[in-house]
């Protein structure tokens, strides 16, 4: 069976990786059975067969995989004859765009809404590692990145312009069925709803209606996740 | 043969619309020839048949189509025999994304860097229309919009980067070969070309050079085109 180092909090249910929640969502995708390893930032050593130091990290066998992008070439190009995650090439190569944007411009503007949040769940072991290195990343403190979160809540719904577009006209990035692209977005909303009972999103935002979706997927298995959010 | 009417300045060679850019790309990508008929934003009356009154408005014989995303399924599913704008159902939908964030975000973001210099451009006839209609929107001034625009810069960049995380694997948003979201974003450089001098993007930007490869596509249909840029 598939293994999954899947980052945890002081709970070993509490599952908020934004990058692992792309792959747990890929793998129900393409109906693929997976063990998932609690594992913690400062725990390097358990997945240095990966080359790396950060989870997701797949075990296939004989095989580490690193990097949630990478993961989902992986499984679209092993397990072919499963649901596509990117429904062929021009598909695939569409998709890279999405990465980008999660990274670069959805996640940080999360990160100024949640990130001190985040905090409360993180394993003992790895708060001190936790405070420094978003402190050092941010050039301030926890606290001080999220003060003032309420205001900040209109810029950041103006960023999700994007995915309003999309919604207009269909149900979901990938058409009238999730892709890839669908797990890359909706997974740092995961990571916001695991650790923080901040509410992201107007109940009217069509996006609202798209993480609803998002959630029912795979028999819930997003919605079902220990989490902060109602 | 199909006609398409094309924002023109002045000069009836200044072509800069962004959505007519959009449409002339995906036309040469399915190798159907056009005649372009030059168009002022005041001239509704000319293309009352498509039931609304901006361009780019594609005639292809008694059928009169509006807005460059219904064009280009129009011509994706009318010429279907032809080079695909999409590479397939998924990469039609995945394409929607590439509409909202340039529409929302980057289309925005350029016109507060060039918004001045296109009055510049702009017929005689358009001239009290366009800086009436952009000041509203606006709320100031066509100056004041692009005043200290050197100091947006650095913000513009930032906006910049789930492309570059796209060309750092990639030549293409569409993979090793354009597709029609590259002719969605493109156009919005190609307005800022053809109407502005001011440079948006540093020579080793990877952006830079995949405008430059978009610039080369089909004998350089987009380089050749009156502009002001260099």
């Amino acid at each position: 069976m598939l293994k999954l180092f899947d980052l945890a909090g002081a709970d070993d249910n509490r599952r908020f990786s934004s990058y692992c929640w792309r792959v747990k969502l890929a793998l129900a995708h393409k109906q693929l059975p997976v063990e998932t390893i609690p594992w913690r930032f400062t725990e390097k050593d358990r997945i240095a067969q990966s080359g790396q130091g950060r989870v997701p990290v797949l075990v296939d066998g004989d095989k580490w995989i690193a990097d949630s992008w990478t993961i989902a070439n992986y499984i679209e190009d092993t397990y072919a004859d499963r649901p596509s995650l990117f429904g062929g090439g021009a598909g695939r190569a569409l998709s890279r765009f999405y990465v980008g944007w999660a990274d670069s411009i959805l996640q940080p503007a999360i990160a100024r809404l949640i990130l001190r949040d985040i905090l409360d769940h993180v394993h003992a072991k790895d708060r001190g590692y936790f405070r420094q290195s978003r402190e050092e990343r941010y050039g301030k403190t926890l606290e001080e990145v999220v003060a003032d979160r309420e205001k900040s809540l209109p810029a950041f719904h103006a960023k999700l312009r994007p995915l309003r577009t999309v919604f207009q006209d269909q149900p979901f990035l990938g058409g009238t069925a999730p892709l890839q692209s669908d797990y890359i977005v909706f997974g740092s909303f995961q990571w916001a709803r695991t650790t923080s009972a901040f509410e992201l999103l107007a109940k009217d935002d069509l996006v609202h209606a798209w993480r609803e979706r998002m959630l029912d997927l795979y028999d819930g298995l997003a919605r079902k996740a220990p989490a902060e959010a109602a």
